[in-house]
């Protein structure tokens, strides 16, 4: 378009209905996707990397090459888009989350997610908060206001879920990756809503009610974002249940599940709910309901597109990132010393492994000492206390070995403090306002989360893999010292927590045998009786009188 | 964000980082795009409706529903945008139209396709112009200068390939398909190159000598593109097969494809080539080569993820053209009386009518011609000659009446009358520069391009069904006056041309008795010789030693 204004030649094809930098940036953006894909993929077998790690590395490069090109000038191809990253990277990534999660493991840990991702994610906002406001003054950032710190607090207790999916495996860490990715899910709600309570707080009025208030918007939004994505994903399941699409095309069914978690997530975000646990519950309902009611080829092609579309999003997240560190108009307003920046980030790291190490740590041991009291009680108790309380005899499986940190604690403690691209959005919208005082110091802020953000994907990332493996062969050396309470652990935490493995302990082989006891046996009743009929799912598939097209396209 | 900034209440829980517009605009598109599919699939056994309509009818109903809501302020939802429309909805279905298409159909048909693709687009293209100068004068549409006029005969010359999609069936009439559509996908990509011709030509020097640049320009571009495509697509088949991808991941092979085949189009936008051109072959490439080289659930995954891809695209393209066709503003400044609007919309829905008459009928005619010499010659010549003449041996088959126009003449006109978002698109970017004198008149332009977009869909998209239905069940009666020119005519237009109806044709199935003369057995001979055993297709998957997890991963 420029070009053809700049140059009227009698003959010029150039397609004038496009910008050129438009197409220059997604020219560019494609073939990094291409290549970081075809990285990842010969990168495969090696512990070390990964395609998060690849994909910064890649955008880091890119974004040299970009700036030597542009001699140093800032370009739009570098700058992070708030937009972009919620409306159409982040949604993708957290419905297939809910659509791939083993259901039954996540909803045996729920009570250990809830109090991780919540109670827990409040604890760490606290203490980086009060870490920031003693700190900072003595590095010589006096410009940022208790708002300000209040704001660092919310935006670095984000666990990334995004870098965690691509570090853990849920074929091989079962309970880890649940406890540690379900977390990652709340608690990304959880610092989102924080951050925005804290945004909109009026603090000339602030009180005991005032905390009272974020306690009850917390809860409110919770329940609200989970019963919206529950009630679109029914509907998905009644919809095509009842209408039978599969009859016409299994790209109608396709494309109409694709909608409709797409419009849970809009509405959510309508309502000013959390978009992502909404996207969430709406993708497990749909893979427990609405996938046994399609076609066979509609299931296997939900299954990779989702899984796709969320892989190709992921690696954008990070190309993204990494290109964004390069963002030179931030480093160059901050003007801060290589030392001070140095020591901000530094900071911010103290700050995140300290926040996450002060709720690991004494979460699991209340979830010790509830276990203790419970395990001498539990057989005076009535069924339906006994109920209620099976969650909390799942952490005592973790947690069970009495010392304090194990290695399973300290494996959860590290697997979650990675950062990634809702703290750099976070970070922009707190910080790339007009408000703040000092223009320096908010650049400041934005490029130590960057680098803060780089630091942990690269450092912590990487070394995740390898220690899990690491501690995996030191304490599953062959049965030389018996069953220590260690292996035991180490056992719980790796394997899926019903494996033979715990059979002697005494209360929850009683669950076992007793399965009529348990929330899941009532669920699954329940299931069984009245949600099944109606939403479908496995075995409920409807047959139509005469054709059986859900058979007749399973090739 | 406007809210919070308004009502700075002590707990607002508004997601600050999203705009309140984007989400309001996203939330209808996604419901009205679910409810579509919904009314899709219901209106599927309906011969007169189909997706496109119900698509345009629900866009019109939501607009007329978003003005009354907004007390006719024109909102931002309404406006079309060129770059949604070029860089995100018709990559998609062009691919896909590419990846689905029947090969060996489209090849056989490939000099007819391209007759009335470039011949028959440039022969509208000056009717429309020529009658454009002639009759808007009469009019009263004095402002418009030659540019106008001849930017006019490239935007109605664009058969619209999306709504040909939907209207006609690959399975039930393969051969029109292949022409309507094969023509509709060069014809589109014609009319943008004379489009963009038109914009960058320069009146002051106009002669014989840019009529020639122009006509080079065009084979340039056409080359080129299709290399372009054929290139990315074949580079797409090599690493799948050289690297065995579906060892680590289906996903990551399901994404190269996706990613490859994007960024073929947006290279060729970059090149300034025919982006259109480029995907639809890459599509073309990648569905006999790369398809051939993944795994069983990619096969499946890509197979259905890209027709879902393309089904949401095109049923947002026309919610957005009906919704767009209520663009308050371009009403109010066009300023004309409803005796005037429907004067121009009636003049230019009879130019195409008669543009496209006038290519149809004489390209037949001369394909006749060629027929009539040809069938006499064909046993003088020589195999290579032979070889050269089987494309217009194949135009024979359709247009060996003699009389004209007769009923298939008749319908390959008809089935290419409609107009669509290309139009729409082209329109916008002519007509709502500031460069023209009178606003008004521009105004007046793009009004009546949606009444010509918006009828022609409607019209004649809803009418073609019915009509081949009712010419294929007149001419298919029971054989009592036996197999009369004009029954052998359409069975041939409506089945696949190499159907046993043919057999009494000698020139054809002496060609069918010696398939060696042929150039599609040349080229399978070379394919089986040196493309398969480089690039991979049917046959050619590679098996690793010891595991095959292309058959296993099949379920």
């Amino acid at each position: 378009m420029l070009e053809s204004d700049m140059l009227p030649s009698p003959l010029d094809s150039s397609t004038s209905y496009l910008s050129t930098s438009t197409i220059v940036a997604l020219c560019l953006f494609f073939a990094l996707l291409c290549t970081c894909v075809i990285v990842g993929h010969l990168l495969e077998e090696n512990r070390w990397a990964n395609e998060s790690i690849t994909a910064l590395f890649l955008g880091l490069c890119s974004g040299v090459v970009v700036l030597l090109v542009t001699k140093f000038h800032s370009t739009k191809i570098l700058i992070f888009n708030e937009d972009l990253f919620f409306l159409y990277l982040l949604p993708p990534i957290i419905f297939n989350a809910g659509f791939q999660v083993k259901k039954k493991q996540f909803f045996k840990n729920f009570t250990t997610i809830l109090l991780f991702g919540v109670l827990g994610t409040v604890i760490s906002f606290c203490l980086i908060s009060l870490g920031a406001f003693l700190l900072f003054n003595g590095i010589g950032i006096t410009n940022l206001g208790i708002k300000d710190h209040l704001a660092i607090g919310a935006i670095l207790s984000a666990t990334d879920s995004v870098c965690t999916l691509q570090v853990l495996s849920q074929d091989e860490t079962p309970f880890l990756y649940s406890i540690v990715f379900g977390e990652g899910v709340v608690n990304d709600a959880t610092s989102i809503v924080l951050f925005n309570s804290v945004q909109s707080l009026n603090f000339s009025s602030i009180n005991a009610i005032t905390v009272l208030k974020l306690l009850g918007t917390f809860l409110y939004l919770f329940c609200t974002s989970t019963a919206l994505g529950i009630i679109v994903g029914l509907l998905s399941a009644y919809i095509i249940k009842t209408l039978y699409f599969g009859r016409h095309s299994t790209d109608r069914e396709v494309a109409l599940m694709m909608l409709m978690a797409y419009l849970s997530y809009m509405i959510a975000e309508l309502l000013n709910l959390s978009g992502i646990l909404t996207i969430f519950f709406c993708g497990i309902v749909m893979s427990h309901y609405t996938w046994h009611n399609v076609t066979g080829n509609s299931r296997t092609t939900t299954k990779h597109s989702f899984a796709t579309l969320s892989f190709i999003a992921e690696t954008f997240i990070f190309l993204y990132v990494g290109m964004d560190a390069l963002n030179i108009d931030k480093w160059k307003t901050s003007k801060a010393s290589i030392g001070t920046s140095v020591a901000v980030s530094s900071t911010l790291i103290s700050l995140v492994l300290i926040g996450r190490a002060a709720f690991v740590f004494p979460i699991a041991n209340i979830a010790n000492c509830i276990k203790t009291r419970e395990s001498t009680k539990v057989e005076f108790r009535s069924q339906v206390v006994t109920v209620l309380l099976t969650p909390s005899l799942q952490i005592e499986r973790v947690f069970n070995t009495g010392q304090c940190p194990t290695p399973s604690h300290f494996i959860i403690w590290w697997a979650g403090l990675m950062r990634g691209a809702v703290t750099i959005a976070l970070s922009y919208n707190q910080f790339s306002k007009s408000e703040i005082a000092s223009a320096e110091d908010s650049a400041l802020m934005i490029t130590s989360t960057i680098i803060l953000v780089l630091f942990s994907t690269v450092v912590f990332g990487s070394v995740t893999k390898p220690l899990i493996e690491a501690v995996k062969l030191r304490h599953s050396k062959p049965d030389i010292s018996g069953s220590t309470d260690n292996q035991e652990d180490l056992r719980l935490l790796f394997l899926e927590s019903n494996s033979s493995v715990n059979q002697r302990r005494s209360t929850l082989s009683l669950l076992r045998h007793y399965p009529t006891t348990t929330v899941h046996c009532f669920w699954r009743k329940f299931d069984d009786k009245f949600m099944r009929p109606v939403f479908g799912g496995r075995g409920f598939v409807p047959v139509a009188p005469g054709s059986s097209p859900a058979e007749d396209e399973i090739s």
